[in-house]
């Protein structure tokens, strides 16, 4: 069975102004192989419509499943769902399913619902809500598109409430040897290990520690013998 | 003056797959910001050839600067250097002045320069060298794009060898404003704020802390004089 397919797409300038540390991509990442979807594609782009509706239309038409992060708050530069409407032809405004959820949470906490706010309940007409129980307003499905929050605690609560909603594959499973070598004393027996298992991805991830030379390598597949098959064999060439 | 724009292509499966957390975009990020060049876009790919030859062919035809990392050792999944020269119609095979560098350094060493290390002198032929002080193997310049490598010290030591060759712009200078209040309350005075100064750009990044929300907002531009004037109106607004 091929896995399902999918790409993220990161909005905003935090991480291109190199004033933040990707952490989103990281978590998503991890959860997607846990779930047997292959993400195939990162893009990080600015909050610049043309840059953003021009990403999703791209993805969207490449991959089964498409990620956002960010740009769905209530300030002037949170532009991602008029970006989605836009890409997908959908008509966009303040949608009284979304508003309910704003107004009885801000009713609760004695804050006032104003505009700034009701930005967030601006949703594409033909989209479904995702579940955000850490601050409320929603995330959006529109077609395969999963628009979700930047902030990385409420991005990791709408991964948790869309993950189940999605079919994966069998999910990704690897296992890694460390060999204290330089990758160039390595590649050799590796390129023929991985001639003799096209079934398996195998990855040389180099290191230098401590002056010395080594590399990881990581050897993924779907099926645990197989893996461990290619593993045996791999130690027995570059034995502790 | 418009500063350079410039888009960075990560290459390899270990971010996509959750193994890594990425080190090279946010490094490669700060430097360009304090260089004047405009990070624009990032994306990842997996280490599959359509997919590189593709983002670096649209890539380099959108932005005046490109740096790729990773895919450029010995090993068989190290596939860039014959992308990159199959996106540009380059020629490519074992370079001498390339196969020179790596054969002093092995020599040096008492290591063989077998057929994997070999490798790492694979260069098109119309491109220039970039220095690898860290493990000599070198990266290369082919028209905008600049091939380095994926490990972050080897990387960053490459970075640090490209850069002074580029032309930047202004360095985008910023100050920062935390404001303990949630993104609804400031939304408002901040969108009327970016209007007022449409020369800078003005970024809020909430986050969320022991239970509280609050934003920094970052003011950005290229005249600390007009940063400062826009941060006064702010702190007028939003006193600590």
């Amino acid at each position: 069975m091929q896995n399902p397919t999918a790409a993220m797409l990161v909005i905003g300038d935090e991480i291109l102004s190199g004033r933040t540390r990707d952490a989103n991509m990281y978590h998503l990442a991890g959860q997607l192989t846990e779930h047997g979807i292959d993400l195939r594609e990162v893009r990080v782009v600015s909050d610049d419509a043309p840059a953003i509706i021009s990403a999703v239309k791209a993805l969207s038409a490449t991959y089964d499943i498409i990620f956002t992060s960010g740009g769905i708050g209530p300030t002037h530069d949170d532009i991602t769902a008029d970006c989605i409407a836009a890409a997908f032809h959908d008509h966009i405004d303040i949608r009284p399913d979304a508003r309910a959820l704003l107004q009885a949470h801000y009713s609760r906490n004695g804050q006032e619902l104003n505009d700034a706010r009701l930005r967030m309940a601006r949703i594409p007409d033909s989209a479904t809500l995702i579940d955000n129980p850490v601050s409320i307003a929603p995330g959006f499905t529109v077609q395969n598109v999963h628009v979700m929050a930047g902030v990385p605690s409420v991005f990791q609560a709408m991964v948790a409430s869309i993950l189940p909603t999605l079919i994966g594959g069998a999910p990704l499973l690897s296992q890694t040897l460390r060999i204290d070598l330089g990758e160039g004393d390595i590649a050799g027996p590796l390129g023929a290990l991985a001639k003799n298992f096209e079934d398996l991805s195998i990855g040389s991830y180099p290191f230098q520690k401590d002056g010395r030379y080594g590399a990881n390598i990581v050897i993924r597949g779907q099926d645990m013998a197989r893996i461990n098959m290619a593993m045996d064999q791999l130690k027995l060439e570059f034995p502790a």
